[in-house]
């Protein structure tokens, strides 16, 4: 970053400041009116932004003031917790109203943070039109395409041409979605027939069919789809949009990208905080859900490490006889630990980018275990030359070189085998491989180690 | 994922085996036309994946025989390393058949991959107003906007009317853009006056001025701005696209979400890596690379191993007196090693997703160091419970408690408070933040168990 662009956004930070003072006063002066008319006047995002620097109190008490003055735009924009927190702080009435403005999609994240009874009551008071909408779109499991999927979308059928497409477009005006990037060709029973994006509309002369210009669409994407298997689509093909459609081929919905780096920032987090054992963060987390998304994990943690105690107690004796054996047991767990989470991030990440399917995991595993093979040799001379020189001792130098050697291999054959098979049976390669590895690791190395020591030196 | 869905995928996947099977035979048997023309008619994102497939000898001689006629669509699609070996196969005509056919962003991802001499020689034969617009970008910094945006976009003057942009659009044809979804409002200076979505264009009468329809910019990117600022404003605001200007607001280039996709993908790998003490990581790496990304971290920690082990020494008496301090050293380290990594994993994606900013960086702080102290009494009386039961020693599981909890409380801290110096300091506080704190945190935890085992049992 340039000194320029950090000192401009040094003054957008104090700038910030002021605007969120002015808001805590507004708040405690229960001035309603100047607060609507700010928040309205900001981007959502930055108004939300805003909203969310508040001490938490303070923001249930803006939410509390504003009731359904609050904008829609802004409450989808908020971070989770302070969504969930504002939806249950907002009375029946202006959650129904923010149902009616927003997207499907985002009014289904709204119906989400619900609890079931108060749902019922809420879309009991919708159009019948827009509650069997949205109640379709709650019976597609979580983290589908069709909970992601808007159903606002503009379809058209093939023998408009350019200029029947434009002058319909015209005439719904404010009825057609808020944003869209392409265009839908669908035959009488719905079924979706091709692809026109508004970039390629407004390049035509007004009399060309529609059906001379669509394109195939790029991909085949189904309410039940994963979330994951979308966002990879949406990458790999560089789209903005892609319609979803039934198994009859009929469009039902559209996806548009911004919910996709939604997705990928969620995948790719889970994936970085899974590999670490934690199971779930967010910045506004308590100390009790902290400490609820770790303790676990250290749990299993510590019954792995009394495993690798027990291992150490069965060469109890040689570590009496030598001592030097428990100065130098940590050097070699903690360099194959090292050396099995390197291969477990580059795994779990070419898993998840789909760089290892078919062939190339063979490849890979070989890759693998030869670079564990070469780090190990040279690791382990580096080792075993400090040893030498550290305690005098040839024979214990060349034990932790060869202990070295074989738990680094083992380290890159878990680090690659683990995730990989976990994948195969269907679990999250991310979660509990780490475990899995560092123990295994952890396990050999004493074992190799003490057991070497054990048979060569004493 | 469902069963259905799973299993269209391995239908999918037999059939592009086949597929590049057929490659393959007509690679081998130097079948050009039909290379060429099945090629033309895939996805380029598809084609070039089928390519990727391809062992790399056959790959490389599927772009010599195809030489010019390799879509150039297709090269652009390829991943690094494939295209940066198809750039240096191609002859020099192909390479500037290509840079003239693609957008000026991927247009100066080849150029980069071009060695200094060979840059300057295709340069030379493109036309002067290309050679000149494709310098210009080599010309900003790597990871900018600069380097990521398109020179290709569609401004028009505020005082035309819809109408008139629409057949503006008309006349210039395949002139435009291949993929755009907004077009920018400028003044006879070229400066950013607004923006109009094309969906909001679609939406109006002929005669609407474009002035009284254009929205504000919602960002202000500049071409020297980090791309990573860049991504976020793109997550932030939901955007599909936005202009480029430079600092006198003149219009200079449009970013695409597309590209904004790869850059959030590219920076959440660094960091999943960088945690993992991983310097880098690629599908195609050989060996010799994976080896070169991990022996330097390997080394640190080679170091950072001895100095731990240099403390154990120090206790070389106690251990000899009581072995079972080396048999429980493990259970400490390994605890206190994963505590702190919990926490710098949340405090690195915090990072990154901006969620550590101001104010909000003191209450994470605070609360990391309350979740440590729980957890370290919860994990600290268990182990302790199960010293006290092996060893049957009620001041040995006493000092291991303790031990514990001193270590999570400075594993908590140095989780948190380690990547957030880097980051002040103006570092990744991915990178080196994971060799500090593990290396912290053994020291600590070696030193408080053995120090007040020294102190209490001896």
């Amino acid at each position: 970053m340039t000194d320029q662009s950090s000192q401009s956004q040094a003054e957008t930070q104090k700038a910030d400041a002021a605007l969120v003072r002015d808001i805590a006063d507004a708040v405690a002066e229960r001035d309603i009116r100047w607060l609507a008319r700010t928040l309205r006047r900001m981007h959502p995002a930055d108004a939300a932004d805003a909203l969310e620097t508040l001490p938490y109190d303070e923001f249930e008490e803006a939410v509390e003031l504003l009731g359904e003055d609050l904008p829609s735009e802004i409450l989808i924009e908020l971070r989770d917790s302070y969504r969930e927190g504002a939806v249950e702080m907002l009375p029946d009435q202006a959650v129904a109203q923010a149902l009616d403005e927003l997207d499907s999609d985002d009014a289904t994240t709204i119906l989400e943070d619900l609890e079931e009874d108060r749902r019922e009551r809420i879309l009991e008071d919708l159009a019948p039109v827009d509650r069997a909408e949205l109640e379709r779109s709650l019976a597609y499991e979580e983290e589908t395409a069709g909970r992601l999927m808007q159903t606002e979308f503009v379809a058209v059928p093939e023998f408009w041409s350019v200029g029947e497409t434009i002058d319909h477009a015209r005439g719904l005006g404010a009825e057609l979605p808020e944003t869209f990037y392409e265009i839908y060709v669908v035959d009488p029973a719905h079924r979706l027939l091709g692809i026109v994006p508004l970039a390629a509309l407004l390049r035509q002369p007004r009399d060309v069919k529609l059906e001379d210009i669509m394109h195939d669409p790029t991909t085949t994407l189904t309410p039940d789809l994963d979330q994951e298997d979308v966002a990879f689509q949406f990458q790999k093909y560089s789209l903005a949009s892609a319609p979803v459609t039934d198994h009859a081929n009929r469009l039902v919905g559209m996806i548009t990208v911004d919910d996709m780096v939604d997705v990928i920032q969620e995948e790719h987090s889970e994936d970085l905080l899974a590999l670490s054992n934690v199971s779930s963060a967010d910045a506004s987390d308590t100390v009790f859900e902290t400490v609820k998304a770790r303790v676990p994990w250290l749990a299993v943690n510590l019954l792995t490490a009394f495993i690798a105690s027990a291992i150490i107690s069965v060469f109890e004796g040689a570590i009496e006889q030598l001592v030097a054996l428990a100065i130098l047991m940590p050097v070699v767990v903690a360099l194959g630990g090292n050396a099995g989470s390197q291969g477990l991030a580059v795994a779990v990440r070419a898993i998840a980018t789909r760089e290892l399917d078919g062939a190339s995991a063979r490849r890979t595993i070989l890759r693998e275990v030869l670079a564990a093979l070469i780090n190990g040799l040279i690791i382990g001379a580096g080792v075993g030359l400090i040893t030498v020189f550290w305690f005098n001792d040839l024979r214990l130098g060349i034990v932790i070189a060869a202990a070295m050697l074989a738990t680094f291999l083992w380290a890159g054959l878990s680090g690659i085998l683990v995730p990989l098979t976990l994948k195969r049976l269907g679990a999250d390669p991310a979660v509990a491989s780490s475990v899995f590895v560092l123990t295994l690791t952890d396990v050999m190395a004493f074992f190799t180690f003490l057991g070497l020591a054990s048979l060569v030196l004493l």
